[in-house]
């Protein structure tokens, strides 16, 4: 059965040893952060573990996986972390896809893979189902794992600006902190800082925004061509779903991204105001937060945007 | 005597009345906030009070101050909040530089010029400094007066970003979250959202960033004319000053904007990694924060930059 409390998660967690602890393809900062927190709580207490990806952890984070490395064990116990669907496992581990022990996710879109489950759809971010994990436990974190928790609530939140932000993210915040975390770097890493090749990418980028309904949807176009072009790593470009609502009176934002060696297929982030980005993603077979998922489409960037507009309109 | 603590300045904002609140010129989020709460507190309290401003208070502002209306009274007392020295009540102030009877402020450099200031350094916003009075007090907060206090902190931390966040700013937010305020709109409003102006302003203003010191300074210059231009209202270049910084391995970002009426007069933004922005601000008369200061110089863009470059080199 699975875990009704963090009670009951707590023991599973105590219960485990030589742990592959899986994080979805396309890594952002609560994947990353959450997979080698727990790997680094797991290891502390003397157990065997490592962190998975299909497309390894990108360079922005290795501050977080500076000194980490895999260990060699024989894998006893699965846990996927921040994965609401096994196809966002990618190529490397969609062999996981039935053997996955544990599932500890945030999404309200989680399909139930996995053997046992411990959703809560109510938390900013499956870094914080663990910080609350952890203080149940009555751990005390080192500044290593309070770094990566922290990272994952402040990117999933946006930096506890967007509405999922919620007051325990912000108490998890104030207590992660305490224990040394420098969120003036991570904050400044995560958020601000860009490559000259980013920032020039995002001035054409908003120079070619395409307007629907009024003003009310906004679409930016990022292809192959133009991501070659600019001369910048696929993992800089995880902030760009946010720029079509940075525009006055714009209600529903879309960002299609080209997948990397699929012309024909785009990657479709939606983030909204009010509308159920989640509802209009699943048309698509996607998913995701009300105010953020996402969808993968196939076309031209003219047909995918005339098909994501089309669906859209009917969430104004 | 100054108030020595929360208690102390409870008394006196207890005994005043008929209450005059001064804000700093160029008003911001934090000067706004905290100037609109404590008028709302007073007024809750049967006490008469106004939030008096140089320059007006900003659109941007107007879901804080909605249903605002100025009373009528003879002034008995004046109270000035997040002013850090008379040189900031501005013209239409400045007559009161000697009548202030209250200074409640979190500026490391306040000048100490009220006939009693209660200054806490530590604090991440003069709303931080109200939200821990009216906690003391074990005052109920509405859910207007807590969107004000929000807005301070969350404006003046760059929302939980910058190095002046403490974990007692995540907690005063995690508290005033929970009397309803709509985080997700004011973070929007504040952060996010910008007319299709400023967005051109900002595409054109990097387009044309100066790089100091092997790429170390960088510099971005706002003109009168180019303000003009773009049609854009001045309370809209708030966040302009932390451009500069936001490209990899700038560690000291500097901005100039053309004084209104002034096309001599620059006024100086400075945001650092690590230098002291307050210092180096210092030397031309200004001040401000260690990681964000200003100051104003005069001159032509040209002379401004070599000479802020200048001073700037000795803080790498």
């Amino acid at each position: 059965m699975s875990p009704q409390s963090l009670n009951e998660l707590a023991k599973l967690i105590l219960d485990c040893d030589n742990v592959s602890i899986l994080t979805h393809k396309s890594p952002d900062g609560d994947c990353v952060g959450a997979g080698l927190a727990l790997c680094y709580y797991l290891r502390s207490k003397g157990k065997k573990a490592n962190v998975l990806n299909s497309d390894g952890i990108p360079k922005r984070y290795d501050f977080l996986s500076d000194g980490y490395e895999p260990q060699e064990f024989e894998e006893e116990y699965v846990i996927s972390v921040d994965i609401a669907d096994t196809q966002l496992l990618g190529d490397e581990l969609i062999g996981y896809k039935d053997k996955i022990d544990l599932c500890i996710d945030h999404h309200r879109s989680n399909k139930n893979y996995a053997k046992k489950s411990f959703v809560d759809a109510d938390a900013s971010a499956a870094c914080l189902i663990l910080f609350e994990l952890f203080e149940h436990m009555g751990e005390a974190l080192d500044v290593k794992t309070a770094s990566c928790l922290y990272t994952g609530i402040a990117t999933d939140t946006g930096c506890f600006k967007f509405q999922n932000t919620t007051p325990s993210a912000h108490i998890a915040a104030a207590k992660l902190m305490q224990t040394g975390v420098d969120i003036e770097y991570i904050n400044r890493r995560m958020f601000d800082i860009k490559s000259r090749g980013r920032i020039f990418a995002e001035q054409k980028v908003i120079g070619r925004m395409k307007f629907f309904e009024g003003d009310k949807i906004a679409v930016i176009t990022l292809t192959n061509e133009m991501i070659d072009g600019y001369g910048i790593d696929r993992s800089e470009l995880d902030g760009f779903a946010s720029i079509p609502l940075t525009v006055e009176g714009v209600e529903i934002g879309v960002t299609l991204k080209q997948q990397k060696d699929a012309n024909g297929v785009f990657k479709v982030s939606v983030r909204t105001t009010s509308a159920d980005a989640s509802k209009l993603c699943q048309t698509f077979g996607g998913g995701g937060h009300i105010r953020a998922a996402g969808c993968t489409i196939e076309g031209t960037a003219r047909e995918v945007t005339k098909k994501i507009v089309n669906a859209a309109k009917r969430y104004l």
